[in-house]
């Protein structure tokens, strides 16, 4: 997997990765079965959207009322390809870098934290975790070397385009972008829009209006 | 406004407020006319969604063959009523707290951070910007002096629903979770999840399946 799995849009996927996470809590919860109407009450959208998009898995563990929560997840998982390994880099050690690096669970979800990268002295050598932080001049051989497929851009926006230039060159196809500018890139490479001001501008249209 | 505009669902104000940074970035760059073609390639989109988006605007400045780039973006912060000023606040200062409270320009669309809280000795009473992080102790009264109606929860996992009771029970009615949990709260609050875990699982199956 996934090459033979079904080819899931976007939103699908992201919908898929955010259930997993509910469907990890009721576990936790020791919930065993669970409906569609319950995932899509804990998720916030309806039930006939939540069995829309178990019908694209392959094998649901549909039991007769509701599904297993362990086996719904177990095969978003399998679906989604989280058992591989893809391997992540961060560029940009800020608060932001730091925290990503820091807090994300990239083990518990098919991908490792693999480098880290900045330009300040203060910052370069640093460990985060077990991740020695590495100057940015190391990045094209690091990438290379390690096969690193997906990086994040936590640095200023004046220096954005040109990370991201970098990252590509050297086969990063995956881009999790935090700068405010859109980037450019070939077709091939996925980028991924990170604008917190953005989600709050959404929360505070919603406030205003209700 | 909003009051009297359009009643746009939450996904047309997410693309909405995407459009407005894309416009401030082609109007830094002095372009003064776009069209929903160049929009839709800036955005990643296509120039049917952009059109469709664009005609829920009252004015949308349109020129003949494009769109005046500041004409519009000046509609959507209209529209989106960010000339008025909604209060936020931040819950948790670890490094993601502090990323937000730095980096975030809340100022520059409808938004103000009125305080930041933590509940470690350390953190308290240092200055972000000009702002001082208080003693979560003093949530509750500061939320309902301020008239905080947004709050953005960087707390660890186990706290995140308390906090959000909390925020909830003194008035705030937009929530941005940064915790992996699901949170309850009643129907008249909005919460926007930011598991940036799942952007990287959407990344993951992306470049596995290219």
């Amino acid at each position: 997997m996934p090459k033979d799995g079904p080819d899931l849009s976007p939103p699908t996927v992201l919908r898929l990765s955010e259930y997993l996470l509910i469907l990890e809590q009721f576990s936790k919860e020791n919930k065993e079965i669970i409906s569609s109407r319950e995932l899509a009450d804990a998720y916030g959208n309806n039930a006939s959207q939540v069995r829309q998009d178990i019908f694209r898995l392959e094998n649901s563990g549909r039991l007769g009322q509701g599904y297993s929560t362990w086996e719904l997840a177990e095969e978003i998982r399998r679906t989604l390809g989280l058992s591989d390994i893809r391997k992540v880099c961060i560029v940009g050690i800020g608060n932001l870098g730091k925290a990503l690096a820091t807090h994300v669970p990239f083990s518990d979800y098919g991908m490792s934290l693999a480098a880290a990268f900045d330009t300040s002295p203060n910052i370069i050598g640093k460990n985060i975790n077990d991740l020695q932080v590495q100057d940015f001049t190391e990045l094209s051989k690091t990438i290379k070397d390690k096969n690193i497929v997906i990086g994040a851009i936590c640095v200023p926006t004046n220096v954005a385009q040109s990370v991201c230039d970098t990252l590509v060159e050297n086969g990063v196809r995956g881009i999790l972008n935090y700068s405010r500018i859109r980037l450019k890139a070939p077709k091939h490479v996925s980028i991924q829009y990170q604008q917190v001001i953005c989600s709050f501008m959404q929360l505070s249209y919603k406030v205003s209006n209700d």
